[in-house]
């Protein structure tokens, strides 16, 4: 089955060059990488957050970009049917397929090796994250109102009863959503505020997706998200969120929505960001009062009293999440016009080079990790970080998945204490079935040695 | 409470003349029907069918049409908060505001008594209701695309989420959708829609709400829909219903739905009509089989396999429905091209005048309906239709209510076997919970004399 | 030659009984009126001021409304061959069709007999005037902005390069153009507008032609105007330039500039529009001076001091004159939104039935004129007003110009010392080419009688 | 005199970096670029082709580029008046300067220094053209329909109207147009194609302006010009010109307009070329006839009958000029078609490096100049081309003008046969006033050497 696809958005026109580098080649990278985001935008309807089947199912899927009189098109060949209705392409999957094109010949028009961005530099850092948003124009002149929602792709149902009920009273409240698409807390509050946007006629709603290559096939961006963007790496893609949402809501998830925690929690207790008007607010439906319980208590034990100041639990009230966000909206327009700070990339946010520069769980890596308490709360939370943010690998990128198989589980070592504290939770997540949805048994890939 | 309210959409000036016509005037029919229509918008979320409550409950609610140097703006004094987030109203209830007034100010301008346009020429009529929808600017130049979902407003959760799959699969391939307006079965289909659409990038969807005065406090636009319009009368309405829709689908419903059902058989077996495709689907999800299996049976027994040719019924299969829909649209769109009539107005469609002059129900008309088997079916239909029509109104109307509080339930009369489907037909209706919202007791407003 | 023409514009759908009242008919007043307002349209590039010949040439045009799948067409039958440029209609031309058609059958459908709308309520009037300018939307929510420009359709190359000047800079001070259509100081403001607009990315312009049945043909609307509007009569198209245009500047021009002049002057005397800011400005290249000196001496002898001071009279100055009108706008703002009146429609301006009621000159009523000095100056004003008025249908409507081939010019008899002055401009007019366009010779279509 | 202009077209947001690099400095190459490209734009109301005079009129002015809240703002000290109107600046004027920021900025960031792209490859050149034109948004999803008019920026007023009727005609037929920005031949047809555009109610029309550093301030842009680009080099710039022009027409000119006929009549001669339709006319009114036969004898004398039969002359045909170039859209549009080429950009049009390869006129490079009839007709071309490219340098380019200044005329060397010819047309440049805007005395920056 061969089906060709008509641009959709604003990349329709690529050059010569563009074309030919992008030509189906086995052994080039570029190719490579374009075929698989490709494939998992396209098999976004499948409800699978298993990458290595994806790619087994769809081995003989291919496609190649062609010039025409009007411009490109994208040539499919056997892509997944889930992908069509009576015969044609949704738009929304049609929309990310070029999505997907636009970032890719970015990145390696103007970065040369898009997988390799060896930047050092802090500033230069932030300026590529920019560069990628302004140039998916992401970087809009409207005023500040974009609520970053986190939480699990695993969720259940009431869990994720509660993030539409929560994105339809944002949407009711002309708040737009970004999340880091797939299923569950990333889906939902999409789903609500959509209706919560019909209902205010609100036409040029943004539903904003954030992935990266590595995860996009685990966690494929649902079809309402109507601007996707692909940053290169993990630590890109959370420097976007940050600096691109206004606040931010964390609903129930696993390790990876831990990992993200504890990146916030890291650069907002950094002195220079004191100022900033910052809205975070971890939520959930009544069943979750004791998740959200364990999360403080962990936060508690290991980043302290000043790091659980940054948010506060609002436990099964959307009305009351929904109107924290809209009012910190003033705050945040009020705080930036003042500083001269853009309405819609947080410029003035300090990043340190140590939650900016990629980090690549290795098992080395992993088991060299300083995980002791230290004083500087700021760094033990990117220490912690960087711990989850292997098990996430371990858990969803095909690389390291294949890497535990070959090696066994990362091993987690440090102070007692806190391993005794980091086991705790991992073993919560395991238990509530967060790690991966339900259907499997999940293999830790990771052990806490003591 | 005073709040101002500013136009949406194309109702935004008025001349002085309208205004004045409008003023508020405890004995003004005019301003009264304004203020009760405009009522019933406002407290569309309010979840109820009881107007009487409705009324009472907000007896001190007052409206004002004010001039300024803008245009117009209304004055709300005391209006429901539900109508409002955070103090601002809801933009779908501004717009459906603003289509009360252009409706109401549109009726009474050109036909002086919206409420009794005596008119008795047929070809008038068709006239009439072309010209309202037209005014309402629901007649626009696009290809044949309009479901029409009837249904009951009293429908339980699986029959709700059934329409909302529907909906979806309808949205998906970009049908728009036309109901009645309310909850139920006129709600499901919408938000359903809505999601497809948004997965489609439909940015122009119609989510088309067509009432009339006596019924719009019982049955509320939700905010989805975006052309709300109001009809002089039920006949006028259902007349709109026919010739804008371009295919309809009934859903599990109570009285009203089978008057629906009727009415268009009704018409449908009119030998003129024979050519034109109308497609007509009867669905719900697996519990509703029997159902529809008891509706068959008494088209079966009353109307005859001509009328039962009509139709399909399919169950539990939201693809299947919106398939056939799809289709149609190609088979309606080759049918109006090839005769010559509009793509928007079903003006080739013969409709009776038995089937347009309004039918009030009074206990006197209602016990002398001509309930026997009669070889003209289209007849039967009618007087079977005006059977169901007056349960409605005794079931939801004001006036009606307070009739039958007065004089007791209408009587129905007619041949024995007939009365006798009938009213295995209703009580099943009322023992589904379909003849009014759960959470009291329903009364029936008739009675079947035998 | 037949052609079908597309609508443009937003009336496109008719209903059955519309369609069948505008059916070709040697008989029906209504298809004559229709075609010979289309024929007018059609013939607007032709450069002609005189009717009788326009018709005489086209006698074999017809036009037919026919209605389609998706909407109505216009057939035209041995349409003028200006029209079209390599077989298709100038979009401009198709618009002014569709205006012509849209506001005959509004009329028609709403007064019966749009001839003879004979109301004699100066409030009713007002009303249907308002009415038909927002049925044909030209009551749009925005600021005030709109300048009329009145002036004579034969003046000479370099009032016309200055009538462009003026329009250029009123252009490039966002200010739309109102005119009367046709040629000369009626076009050339809309051409130098266009370019003023062009470079301040003016993108919905407004250029508004107000026109009537009876000069249409004499005086074509130019292919710039996209707001044409067909009032019933010359009264209601003047009493539309007033309430709908902010401020009015007047270029040289003939009797029909007279009477403008004379009309505006009578209604801003009324001591009930003193506080009304009304900015008014007579203006021409430094070779009109004497042109406006001589008007100005005949409003000094005829209207005196006070008449004089509500304009002022600019020589060569473009850029001054469109500053005073953009400052005057200003002004309006502040003034309507303080009373409360619309910015759109000039509700507060009051304006005599004398100055509203049809005028229609016969040899009897002309000759019966009081054309004395009288202490009323507005009185005055519309007696002279009326004195040229009957000039102005003289020269340019048929059955006026018929009248006067039969039964001689018009006898204008009065007050010596008042017949002298009119005797003086008017010869002015002629001796200056101002009462037809060049290329024929005129003959007087009234006599000063002394 | 201070004022912050605020963004208009697409470039609104600019990171830390971009701005930190243009920041005023008087030894940044970068930031003078973009000062003195601005201060062209500001000042193209003054009607000069005078830089070297505009830049010591306003040595004090001064550009900053600001970050804002909602995006960037551009500050100006001591802007020329031209560019204001009532204290506004004038939008066309607001957008020219943002198209100034955005190719200084894209091509600085992604070619590191713009002045010296060394790009020797015939191929990457052709993609740099290409990027540049995408990055300003100049590659848009449209049908063939873009007439480049090239001829000289001082013209007569006979020669100006007849550009403007030709621009009119051109769009009655929906033709956008490019031309090189400035005056004449470049602004006539713009402003004539607004009206024409405007009665065809075409709202999207395109007047692209293709412009480089070093002409800009001698040529600068027109405010009707709604594109501007500047590419890098006065040859880039050629090659934009017959890659995003559909079919050229060639107004009197001097030596400029006598370079562009042989840059494409150079690269017509190419055998590749053969089949591609690409229509040519040169155009002028009665009194250019004799003009247009001496360019004619020129071609015949030296490219020969080939060559003459690229072009067509027309002479005052306004309209068959329009149909030629309104039928060649169709020929284009199939033949790209067939062959896979884009209907934006003309990529199989054949460009030998000798037409690619940045020409610098050096007072050495001009007496070397190759200018002997030989066999390569194209390579002829390519001489001759070189030579009047340096003419136009000397005549405009302020480096070029200071060089003839320091060493005197430049020396033009060759066969005595083809130096007469040569000097015959120079010469009657001179004469007719074709080489510099009138009110100085034109002295040769070249002297024919035989």
């Amino acid at each position: 089955m061969i089906v060709n696809i008509s641009p959709r958005g604003s990349m329709d026109q690529l050059s010569q060059l563009e074309v030919d580098r992008l030509k189906q080649n086995a052994s080039s990278e570029l190719y490579q990488l374009f075929r698989s985001c490709a494939l998992a935008v396209l098999a976004s309807g499948s409800h699978t957050d298993d990458a290595l089947q994806l790619f087994e199912q769809y081995r003989d899927f291919n496609i190649n970009v062609l010039r025409r009189e009007r411009g490109i098109k994208i040539e499919l060949i056997n892509p997944p049917e889930a992908a069509f209705v009576d015969g044609n392409i949704i738009a929304g999957i049609q929309e990310h397929l070029f999505a997907v094109l636009r970032d890719i010949v970015y990145l390696s028009d103007r970065y040369d090796n898009l997988k390799h961005i060896n930047l050092t530099n802090s500033s230069h850092i932030t300026n590529v994250v920019f560069d990628i948003l302004r140039n998916a124009q992401a970087i809009p002149r409207r005023e500040p109102n974009i609520v970053v929602c986190w939480g699990g792709h695993s969720i259940n149902a009431d869990e994720y009863q509660y993030t539409r009920e929560v994105g339809y009273q944002l949407g009711l409240r002309n708040l737009d959503i970004c999340t880091g698409c797939g299923p569950g807390a990333m889906e939902g509050p999409m789903k609500g505020a959509a209706i919560g946007h019909a209902k205010q006629r609100v036409r040029d709603a943004r539903y904003i997706g954030l992935t990266e290559p590595s995860i996009i096939a685990a966690e494929p961006p649902n079809q309402i998200v109507n601007e996707l963007i692909i940053l290169p790496d993990i630590e890109k893609r959370l420097e976007a969120f940050v600096r691109l949402g206004h606040g931010i809501i964390i609903f129930p998830g696993g390790a990876g929505t831990a990992e993200e925690l504890l990146y916030l929690l890291g650069i907002l207790l950094n002195k220079e960001n004191q100022p900033l008007p910052f809205p975070l607010i971890l939520t959930g439906p009544k069943e979750s009062e004791d998740y959200f319980r364990k999360i403080d208590e962990f936060i508690a034990a290991t980043l302290g009293q000043e790091a659980q100041n940054k948010y506060q639990i609002i436990i099964d009230d959307p009305v009351h999440v929904a109107r924290i966000m809209s009012h910190g909206m003033d705050d945040i327009k009020h705080y930036r016009k003042e500083i001269g700070d853009s309405y819609q990339y947080n410029w003035s946010l300090k990043i340190e080079p140590e939650f900016q520069l990629p980090f690549t769980p290795t098992h080395e890596v992993m088991s060299n990790l300083n995980l002791y308490f230290i004083n500087n709360k700021a760094e033990l939370a990117a220490n912690l970080r960087r711990a989850f943010s292997g098990i996430v690998a371990g858990n969803v990128k095909m690389d390291t998945i294949r890497d535990v198989q070959k090696f066994g589980p990362f091993e987690l070592k440090g102070d007692p204490k806190l391993m005794a504290i980091m086991d705790t939770l991992l073993q919560a997540f395991v238990a509530q079935q967060r790690m991966k949805l339900p259907g499997s048994t999940y293999l830790p890939c990771y052990k806490i040695v003591t």
